[in-house]
């Protein structure tokens, strides 16, 4: 879809011209991207990447791949101004850290089944017909290699 | 710990200096975290940020925490460099697509240890005294609930 058109009229500059305080041309980069509605955007990626870089990187992308680069830029300078030491790093470390406990606490509750198997079969080898329908109830070999 | 101090000598100036081709001054901001053997860094953060943008953030944080700030920015610039329309909001979305799947990995785990125990419990109830030794080397309420 061709993002170069305006929507808010040739009267009412986008949010970053107002900030710039210059003209909204017609073809201007950031119109499709910031509306007058919402100057916080532009506010953030302006105070962050500067407005010169941020013209740099959208003038070098395809027209179809601006509007998940704003997003993504609008993204980290809100969570650089919310947290100037470490952004949005800040964020990926938390969920790196999330990831890891999760993945402890899957190999735990995996290495419980597998030995909850192992102790099911042991002792429906030694109860012998007594136990074959609790054996057969727990469909040995189904799910625990499924894990 | 104090950081102010320069550690390449007065005639070396740092890379942020050397890239900017200033003047690179005793007490300048960036020569305590951009070394002049590693000029991809400033390079970096230069062509994401600005420099004038990472000096005004350097400016406004204590110095205890300007190292910390300028890893996270050194970082962010270098995803923002490799993918210019996602960045690093890229790793974020990723990051959180491991979590939900490592969610729904440990929740199927966790059930089936759950149907496990119920399972062995009936079957105890069922076989009687052959079932005893099962209980009890299934140890029950011990693990079930620490899921």
């Amino acid at each position: 879809m061709k993002e170069s058109g305006r929507k808010h009229g040739a009267l009412s500059p986008c949010a970053a011209c107002k900030l710039l305080r210059r003209r909204c041309a017609e073809d201007c980069v950031f119109a499709p991207y910031f509306p007058p509605d919402e100057p916080h955007k532009f506010a953030s990626v302006h105070k962050v990447f500067g407005a010169s870089n941020v013209n740099k990187m959208l003038q070098e992308l395809p027209e179809h791949q601006r509007r998940d680069a704003v997003s993504s830029m609008v993204y980290e300078a809100n969570a650089r101004v919310r947290d100037p030491v470490y952004g949005c790093v800040g964020a990926i470390s938390s969920l790196q850290q999330q990831i890891h406990s999760l993945q402890t606490q899957l190999a735990a509750a995996q290495a419980e089944v597998v030995h909850m198997r192992m102790r099911q079969f042991s002792s429906s080898s030694n109860a012998g017909g007594a136990m074959d329908m609790a054996v057969d109830q727990a469909n040995m070999g189904e799910s625990l290699w499924s894990c």
